[in-house]
């Protein structure tokens, strides 16, 4: 599919990540005014609570625009997904006979204000990169034990912190936590040492469901996609994650682009999970294309100075779809909701510059990075501003997810004053 | 305090579970009514939203009980609570100026069906039971190794599944999962074999807070306390939680007990949490009793047959107070909701009766339970049906929770059938 021109004219350009192909779906807010529903295009956003009223869309007895989440129209369902993306493709395409009615209700988006695109319903964060479970994994364990025994046969994941999640722009406490270096025989209450990032995509239940559901129902149930950072305290999991997995180290942030790009924008850029060394189970079976061919990359700033890129890859380099992890979270019979969040786990490429963690990057603090302002990190410093980015590249288009930023605040000097 | 007559007469009973001292908290409906809140009184249920409807109670503006979940009650704030609970005392207690207009809204217990009394907002299990951790410990890694380096130091937790939270007496449908036994090279995916229970104690959020609070904070926003069951698939668990903790063996069900026992009608049975090995550090520390002096008891009763007492414990045998697992919950900033639910940890006590789930009863399912009818249990089977109980015991009357039960349905012949 080539590019779909748009009378916005600003969405036409190849490299803009909101042409008419994409049009992802986010919340905002202008000076004064309350949250609502809206689509990007362009350099701008279609107030999509004003084109309700103004009757220029409909999907709905009741209107669902107007207010600040995605989750009443997600649980309307996929037919009225698939209505709502032609209609308004016809609004904004070229020649539309809606320009007149829908050109008002357009938003400059350097006038608006981005916030969180859902309510999160649960969120789940995966271990599903290959590359970065081993390389995790030779850290704690050593290569020939790298990967956990189950790691080949079912995507890991656990169940992480809902009332943590924020959107793009919100700046990150570092936190708190209890440590114990290797040299120190009791454990200490101090600021998190080594804050981390986690560059993840993240994909959004739509569809609701109770019991175990298929590859190909859960790929169905998926509404569409966001980049993830999953903030991580290194040295408070490494003293509390044995036996039940991660939890204070998990629990200060995860931030997710404000932008949802929806599966049918994504979909020419379908591709199939690696080759496998162990068949999977035929309930986890691959059952068509269900990854995604997206250039991913980090950047670091430190404060008030220049960006260096720290990290490159691709979504594609994931072991298991999110069709796939969201298949096996339904295995057991727990129901999933609208509004679920799965964060795929982080993405890492094969070699060094395509690592998605600084825990790999400066290989558990062993090896600084040097930036291009000649500073080195091995994990974040206060001030520190982080900006995924990701885009599929289309023939002449593409299907940008915005940016995913935040910046490390210093951590409280006492986090109990009152 | 003595018990405070009521003239509910079934609630003067030294012996029944919800005499005026205690006034815990559910939703229910009649046949062919709406959900809505209730509190119990003897034999009774007190329907709110008709007594706020008469005018007899009134805490908002708005009405807060005509609805199924006692959220929007709990996020009126610790006062709002104190008056409630005055007046429902008032309007119950023996000679009250109210009897007339009161009892005509009351509801026979025996006519209501109770329902989930919250709306979970998130779930987190802890691992704070010592006897229990040294049990399950010295089974996987010898008693020398049984309790992980952290243990004595921090509230062990994850984050649980709160879609998978039923109320008592939901039947519960045996999990497919994925399991490789040791004597086999491959995993499959096939029904759970060992289906356990855990016997705990689950404590509601009642006050929201961002981020991190004291242990007597934590404790001033926690409203009342349940029964928790989180089942649990033993060898689904096996084969998952390395590294990154129990995920599909914890996510079919957890049953909690229709009516929140509150923290006041608890007050006269805090006790001290034990004598500790290593004194925690100061966020963490006790500073006032936060654990309970509450006798717990599960019972088993195969398909048809009588039930039989597996085990006996008591809530004090914890080794941190739901208090400590709230304040180390937020230690990393998460902010917490009202609505959340925090298991305590399966409750064991010292000895083999006292165990609080048959992973250790039958010692890992080597040494089988001979129950009352002559049959023998190492795991749960089709059919059984588990029932916990609680109450604490005072001077002539006894703060109870009701029960908690729930029942092991045969796992789907195929769960991917449509």
């Amino acid at each position: 599919m080539p590019l779909l021109k748009s009378w916005v004219t600003s969405a036409n350009d190849a490299d803009h990540p909101f042409p008419l192909n994409n049009l992802p779906y986010g919340v905002f807010s202008t000076n004064g005014t309350e949250e609502r529903c809206g689509v990007a295009i362009g350099d701008s956003i279609l107030d999509l609570a004003a084109a309700e009223e103004a009757g220029l869309v409909s999907v709905d007895d009741m209107p669902v625009f107007d207010v600040p989440y995605w989750n009443d129209f997600m649980d309307l369902g996929s037919e009225a997904w698939d209505a709502l993306r032609a209609r308004l493709t016809e609004i904004l395409a070229e020649g539309s006979a809606d320009k007149a009615v829908a050109e008002p209700l357009l938003v400059p988006m350097a006038d608006a204000t981005l916030h969180m695109p859902i309510v999160v319903s649960e969120y789940t964060d995966f271990y599903a990169g290959r590359n970065h479970a081993f390389n995790v994994g030779t850290m704690f364990r050593g290569p020939e034990n790298a990967l956990p025994p189950n790691w080949l046969h079912i995507p890991i994941g656990y169940n992480g912190r809902a009332s943590s999640v924020v959107v793009s722009g919100t700046d990150i406490r570092r936190p708190w936590g209890q440590l114990k270096s290797p040299d120190q025989d009791l454990p200490a209450f101090m600021p998190c040492r080594r804050f981390d990032l986690e560059l993840e995509m993240g994909a959004i239940v739509g569809t609701a469901s109770d019991g175990p559901i298929t590859v190909q129902e859960a790929d169905d149930n998926i509404f569409g996609y966001v980049l993830l950072n999953d903030w991580s305290a290194r040295d408070i999991q490494a003293w509390e994650y044995q036996p039940l997995g991660p939890f204070q180290a998990k629990s200060t942030a995860t931030s997710i682009s404000p932008w949802i790009v929806t599966k049918p924008a994504l979909d020419a850029f379908r591709t199939d999970t690696p080759e496998r060394e162990f068949e999977l189970l035929d309930h986890l079976k691959d059952c068509g294309p269900m990854l995604y061919d997206i250039d991913l990359a980090v950047t670091l700033a430190p404060e008030g100075k220049e960006a260096t890129t720290i990290a490159r890859t691709n979504y594609k380099e994931m072991y298991y779809s999110a069709a796939q992890q969201l298949a096996h979270h339904t295995t057991a019979g727990t129901p999933m909701n609208v509004g679920d969040l799965l964060g795929s786990g982080t993405i890492s490429g094969a070699t060094k510059p395509e690592r998605g963690s600084l825990l790999e990057l400066s290989w558990g603090g062993k090896e600084p990075l040097t930036l291009d302002t000649g500073e080195t990190r091995t994990f974040l410093e206060d001030g520190d501003t982080l900006t995924l980015t990701g885009a599929a590249k289309g023939d002449g288009y593409t299907i940008g997810f915005g940016t995913c930023t935040g910046t490390v605040l210093p951590a409280l000097k006492d986090p109990y004053a009152r």
